[in-house]
């Protein structure tokens, strides 16, 4: 069967204060030993050069579209240069860089959106470091969700952690744990569940994904002694989805649920809250657990990690997250096959 | 060195219409193979020798007194009779079985307080099934803690989960979740932690044991823009106690806290709320968890899992956590070794 060949990854470069821009550059230098997918940098050609100078990586830079990123990537890292001084010192935010770092996401996610790319993998980016460049969004998130929606549409983007094998689905992330209660509606839990299952199937090749919610409360509420959100806004959005087809469980006791046997039984489960997500897969898969975004019209994945200021420059730090985050987007997109056992 | 034979240890009975009788049994099936201490189980005689029968285990069974038990266990399971009508129907919570079921724990707890035993390991109750026999605690352990208490005291039990090497305690346990910001307070946890302090040290031999505490909010509040009681409440906590020379840090952002080399760095954890405690050993070690109470004047421990009604009297069902509930006695009170490297 002869193929036609896919278009590249976008990766955006991240924070240039951060450890983004070497991590990149390091599993770079690997990639043949890796068998990575060619992917193209959106960032500032000039920084990544010197990046990789302090690193000790002899590396070809060479600036590219996304059209011709593929057929250079065995000779030098492609790079979708963006204009403007960005000084290589690490650990040390740069407010005039913070243009360069917001055009790179913006970029990377119209090519992939034209379908030059076929996917957009983030490095991580510094908030703080992005006001004065204009930055008004949430997160990094949020901004990818903008640039996505047309015109009157607003989305609502889907933070999933996920290995080859769990998945972990936060309905509510960035927020105090005593607003959460509040927050969860079943409107929210149903578009959530809808997204997941709908993206399962769509980009990772599921036909009909098993899902479980946890529960709020402590043994999801013990049918309302231990708290009543389970029984009554949780238990009646797993019944409204179940009448839609989709193959939803729960409230399940969330102590229960992550223990691996059971976790394995499930495609994705839906969390109430970040840490009732992010400690089991943080606790099980530490360092390659990879943030998909789900609920847009492209892939994203980015590692689950942040700028790391304090190892930028070092050549120290694991590239297992942004790895990960990159053979994700590639299973997303049509490279790797997806999971075993887990296709239509 | 010649040396004292210890008292036995002391098991309740439990819920006859649940499991605990059956794991009880069929680990004293195996008492040589496992090399288990001497035990005596405070309980109704007759329907442990019924309940025998059903498993199929040809066993001796033989009303006797805690300073008998340990000479008697080679041959017989030693049994600090109860009397009462105990039926044995697996499945059926009997409301005459709840008199028994409360005085066993009496029983083993105030032979313990005089020394007869040497610790309390209890089998897991169903507390419906009480109710019309009088009990009047929230749960078990408020019961252990107020048979405890001396006139006018007022203990303040603090559950810990165990493995060998793992151990996390949470600050507040079977509340809804919307109630725990409010029920977090500086003296809350200050206690809580002086108790785990103390009872490390003194059982388990921890010379200076290495705390942490959690944050209550997504990465500990990242300093009150996620939430305030971090920086307000758990903060200022680990700060009188750091002051009073005990070894605490945090708070720790819950999701990286877990990843098991940062837990083992610690001797235990404080978590906030049960989920944030449960969820990551019961994802590392299911059913080998023990539930340890601490605070009290004597030891307690209780498999970490619930009466399952519906595999009593099958010969199924796990003995893993009640084994693990016994040694983890046994090492409390001078019976097995403290664990290795970590003895004063």
């Amino acid at each position: 069967m002869s193929k036609t060949p896919l278009p590249p990854l976008a990766i955006s470069m991240g924070e240039p204060a951060g450890i983004g821009p070497d991590l990149i550059l390091r599993l770079f230098a690997e990639r043949q030993a890796l068998g990575l997918p060619p992917f193209i940098v959106y960032g500032n050609a000039a920084f990544l050069e010197a990046r990789a100078r302090r690193l000790g990586l002899a590396l070809a830079i060479a600036p590219a579209a996304a059209a011709t990123a593929a057929q250079m990537f065995a000779t030098a890292l492609p790079v979708a240069d963006i204009a403007g001084a960005v000084p290589d010192r690490p650990g040390e935010a740069d407010a005039g860089a913070g243009r360069v770092v917001i055009e790179a996401i913006s970029r990377a996610t119209n090519d992939t959106l034209a379908g030059a790319c076929r996917g957009v993998v983030t490095a991580p980016i510094h908030k703080a470091a992005l006001y004065s460049a204009g930055f008004a969004h949430p997160g990094h998130t949020e901004f990818l969700a903008s640039l996505c929606a047309r015109p009157g549409e607003t989305l609502l983007p889907v933070m999933m952690l996920a290995t080859e094998e769990l998945r972990v689905v936060p309905a509510t992330i960035h927020v105090p744990l005593s607003r959460v209660p509040g927050l969860l509606t079943p409107a929210l839990l149903e578009a959530t569940a809808r997204i997941v299952a709908h993206d399962l199937r769509t980009r990772l090749g599921i036909a009909r994904p098993r899902l479980a919610m946890t529960g709020l409360n402590p043994h999801a509420g013990e049918g309302g002694s231990i708290g009543t959100e389970d029984r009554d806004i949780i238990a009646p959005a797993v019944a409204t989805l179940r009448r839609e087809n989709i193959d939803v469980h729960g409230p399940i006791p969330a102590d229960t649920l992550f223990h691996l046997p059971h976790w394995r039984q499930y495609d994705a489960v839906i969390a109430m809250y970040h840490d009732q997500a992010l400690i089991p897969i943080k606790t099980v898969a530490f360092d390659s657990a990879v943030n998909v975004t789900l609920g847009l019209p492209i892939v994203r994945t980015s590692p689950d990690h942040g700028t790391a200021f304090d190892l930028a420059g070092t050549g120290r730090g694991s590239t297992a997250s942004l790895l990960a985050a990159i053979r994700m987007a590639d299973r997303m997109t049509g490279g790797l096959p997806t999971a075993p056992g887990m296709a239509a």
